[in-house]
């Protein structure tokens, strides 16, 4: 704030830019999409952003080769799922058909459009271009998710265990469209739960998150069990 | 207690029973093994008294109907899996050979025996009865678990919803017996983690995790979207 400037005199004052017209905005087209196996190296590159903004960069042992072993080994809802998030200033043109048109259930892509009043500088279209050369889309966020299960409902239901967006494109709803896409799909499944994790002092994203609906447990703790405490049960029977 | 009825005078004291010696004591034998759709019924109870004991009874929904239409339908440790914990005074018979001698990976039923110094008194022994007829082998508990996924790892772990033990058979290392056997078949498929939930008032369990190695994760708190708030987004696509 530069509050200790005078006010200009009221002839000097300039004009305020007004907000410009929705019509005139710039459109962000933003399409919410079945990851594929071709889109690990952004997956990768997006993991190691998060655990850096985490500061638990050193925790990450993630790479494309362990990625591309463990994920896509199911149809999609089956297992672990990655739903990718790709924005352009240009109308996306439509997907290519899928490799295995029996896959079930389908996943129609979601695409929305945010006008934007200011230009998004984004640092890293190269590394996250997307689709054809030209298509001007970049991967701007992925949410990763599989099935749990609740005994008392005796219904699957969706664990949201990563939603990232990139830092520039943040605070545009697009964290929004993520989680929406995975609760929309759990309810057209007849699913009886979405769950995920905040951190306690993360309030911002707790209100969020109880705008949504969701509710915050409170009294439960997680458990984890993990390296060589783990490593040591490999030869225990009981 | 008795506590009214005036002590015997001294020559009528009845000789107190000594601890019988370890080679006299009552063998109990434990056993850890796969379940099977004919298992539903067993598991319905056990899933009605777990909620019942958590005061959860009105959140309770499930049937035998929905159990069997949503557990069972994905080769073990793959989706959701239950492991069923028997008991018996007679040694345990080997299982029958699986219907599918194809299904990998399998899992060979982990045998304990438990020396019972006082022998236990099971209300239920009828509606828990299992195996052949005469057998005398009762189902004492279960864990159901499935597959979570750890991105920094790029690893899947197994995640424990449930982890239950009838009354008459709690405080006898069976609870330990189902949670390691999740545990030491997590650490033989190379899984990175095993998580749960516990209630944060609950300084007896924390303090059995904690000593099995699991760290408590203070700072996270679950999010739970389900009912109508989840129902509101079968039509929204963002």
């Amino acid at each position: 704030m530069a509050a200790a400037a005078p006010p200009p005199p009221p002839s000097e004052v300039p004009e305020m830019p007004e907000l410009a017209p929705p019509s005139s905005r710039r459109p962000l087209f933003a399409r919410v999409r079945l990851a594929a196996p071709s889109d690990v190296p952004h997956i990768r590159r997006m993991i190691h952003q998060m655990a850096v903004f985490e500061r638990l960069a050193d925790h990450c042992t993630a790479t494309e080769a362990s990625l591309s072993s463990t994920l896509f080994n199911s149809p999609p809802f089956q297992s672990f799922t990655v739903l990718l998030l790709e924005v352009s200033h240009l109308p996306f043109a439509p997907l290519p058909p899928p490799q295995n048109p029996t896959a079930v259930p389908a996943f129609a892509p979601i695409v929305h459009t945010i006008n934007l009043d200011l230009p998004i500088e984004d640092p890293e279209t190269q590394i996250f271009a997307s689709g054809a050369e030209g298509s001007g889309a970049v991967v701007a966020g992925f949410v990763l998710f599989f099935p749990n299960y609740s005994t008392f409902l005796a219904k699957p239901g969706f664990y949201v265990e990563d939603l990232f967006v990139r830092e520039c494109y943040r605070r545009k709803g697009l964290g929004r469209m993520l989680l929406t896409a995975v609760a929309s799909q759990a309810a057209r499944m007849g699913y009886g739960r979405v769950e995920w994790v905040v951190l306690d002092w993360n309030v911002n994203a707790i209100k969020f998150y109880e705008e949504m609906g969701a509710k915050i447990l409170q009294d439960w703790r997680i458990c984890r069990l993990t390296g060589e405490a783990l490593s040591a049960f490999a030869n225990i029977d009981y």
